[in-house]
């Protein structure tokens, strides 16, 4: 008998019938015998529409009432799957965060959890039970309602199934598992079967939607097993698990695009220590989310920075650039939205040098400038021009046999 | 300096303008020098699309799920209103019926307040922050989330008002206060200034939609001043108080027609002790809500018995009333949806014994039939054939005088 955590949301529960369908799944799961905790994220964009709400109703929007408006998704969401469960003979309850003991930090619409106290969901399990835990929320230390960030159902998912030590946590989506690029821009995308969790935190981190990276990082640091599959299909999906040395590694796992960054340009900084420091502090105290940073190798003096950042934050952050470039006398400041990031990703790619020159070859044939390029021991990613996308994506996938 | 509980929901908080109507207001009543508790029930038409949704998913609907369920809804109103406060310069904090001290038995989907524990809102008004508390919930002695039924923000206001030992409990609806008919039914439907307890208790009783009852119900035990006012005009509304003996009373308050019931009538029962329990406790334990029971006289210890219930409670109740009337060898049984109920209303009725008289008059003159009669000591209903609603309702307001 096998104790698994299976996490739904969005598309999966995103009407009656879905939510009916991932209580027969539940009910099949129990009749083969495994032990079942759910948690629940909020139906189809439900999610999108408070916040859209929200933002038709207020300008300052708190952090403390934006996470009780948000949280209610879940809670809805939950207490429905819960029903479905119970039609289908399947004794169920529902827990909000708070009831599933998740003790977070005070940090709203971003928390951080502290403490799992899982008092309910362990006497639910022991009553034969299923617990139905409402995801990305929990209580803080001062006793206020908080939500861990978009996303953070994942987390919540991994966190859960660490702390009563489970033998799987399966992350249930609206693909089938993780695959070698977009499917929908590769028709010959193929799912991998096992991925590293270094793969995938590196692919999430560049542009791959699922799962949420916090939720990697956590399911990587406490050792949990992570299956991504499909509540559509119910198929076998990804199993993610800890980097086998031993095993012959295929050099490239993914090529992995990403249209939603954008990129800005400060241009003829001084070369001197701290300039950045003054640029990136400014922009993280606003809460800007910056990703990729290259500068290049300063002449006579004078250096360019140029940074990404999501696509929403953009205008944040060219007016932060702009006050900060006349404070540092720089020359110019662009923002430019037409760019696109395409990484390839690879555990094998560290004993294998010949893997940039190859990418840059495949893009060079294609007649694809590179604008900006970074790396990590098993990614390199490229910026290029959006409309450029979907070619490089197709010719590098073809360029490292990722079909086979 | 008033401290007032201030309590709005439904078409109130309908929409974002709505909501940043009402934050306006409440600016402007702490200007005035106002202490303001509000109370948010769900916007709009939410609880209904909540519980379209529970069907949808669930035939079993179990009661724990659905208050987890419906009780999203206020939490999201909460929530905004806030917000719309803080934009206004307002401090304001949100908090759940649990959060508010509101302690409830166990009865999912009705639950009972046992006690309210209210450190959180004092708090808050200590602080000179306006305490924003989901209306209609509270957390179980199980430590569950409860709902206390439709129309239990109105309760909740109350019973906070007579926590905080509040000034006034103000209930804002879409209607300007208490009126002596229904103004879509009579053009010249006269605003009452004030009302006693008793009276609106009858009125609400009857098919007054607004408010509650069991809000009248705890108002009138408690003795809190109620004040039932528009959110859209703003002008003052009805007082509702502890009848005056002293006054000069107006022999009736209002003429309240209510076409949301419908008629089953028991023929043939044999008159004896026993019979009626039967049938009324068959119905009671299938919640059947049985409003006016009439019982003819008898000749030949054999009798008609006829009692309404509300429209959507007509199949089972008609279902259950044939088992039943086999089992007593009763000769038949008809169910009708096309009545109306019209009802007087006043506490001067009591030593004026020529209303009922005018009352049978009046409808008579109409050609109006009489079905059925029921009478309170400052109440009298007659249930007629629903197509004569309107004219019955517009003779009996100017037989009595009401438009003055």
């Amino acid at each position: 008998m096998a104790l698994v955590v299976q996490k739904f949301g969005g598309t999966s529960v995103g009407n009656a019938d879905r939510i009916r369908e991932v209580a027969d799944h539940v009910r099949r799961c129990r009749d083969r015998g495994d032990q079942v905790v759910l948690v629940i994220s909020a139906m189809g964009k439900e999610t999108d529409e408070l916040l859209a709400l929200a933002t038709a109703v207020s300008q300052t929007q708190p952090g403390r009432e934006m996470d009780m408006l948000i949280t209610a998704g879940e809670r809805k969401a939950c207490a429905l799957v819960c029903m479905a469960l119970h039609d289908l003979g399947v004794p169920a309850d529902s827990l909000t965060g708070s009831q599933a003991g998740f003790i977070t930090d005070t940090n709203h619409s971003n928390a951080k959890i502290l403490e799992i106290v899982p008092h309910r969901v362990r006497a639910a399990l022991d009553a034969g039970r299923v617990p139905v835990v409402a995801g990305a929320q929990g209580v803080s230390t001062d006793d206020d309602v908080t939500f861990l960030g978009r996303g953070g159902s994942d987390t919540t998912a991994v966190a859960l199934a660490h702390t009563l030590n489970a033998d799987a946590c399966e992350l249930y989506t609206d693909v089938s598992g993780v695959f070698t690029t977009d499917p929908r821009v590769c028709t010959d995308a193929r799912k991998l079967l096992t991925i590293s969790f270094d793969e995938l935190l590196e692919m999430t981190a560049v542009g791959c939607p699922k799962p949420a990276m916090r939720s990697v990082e956590v399911a990587q640091n406490y050792g949990v097993k992570l299956h991504i599959r499909s509540a559509f299909t119910w198929e076998q999906g990804t199993w993610v698990a800890k980097e086998e040395p031993s095993m012959e590694q295929p050099i490239i796992r993914s090529v992995t695009p990403d249209t939603s960054e954008a990129k800005i340009t400060i241009a003829g900084v001084a070369d001197r220590p701290g300039v950045a420091a003054i640029l990136f502090r400014e922009l993280a105290d606003a809460g800007v989310n910056v990703d990729m940073i290259v500068q290049n190798a300063s002449e006579r003096g004078i250096t360019d920075i140029s940074f990404t950042v999501p696509e929403g934050d953009i205008d944040m952050a060219e007016r932060i650039t702009r006050t900060v470039a006349e404070d540092i006398g720089a020359t110019g400041v662009t923002a430019d939205r037409a760019i696109a990031r395409i990484s390839l990703v690879g555990a094998g790619m560290k004993s294998h040098p010949g893997v940039a020159a190859t990418m840059f070859e495949t893009l060079s044939k294609h007649g694809i400038n590179i604008e900006m390029i970074s790396t990590s021991p098993i990614r390199i990613s490229c910026v290029i021009r959006q409309d450029h996308a979907d070619t490089a994506t197709q010719a590098l996938h073809q360029a490292f046999d990722l079909a086979q």
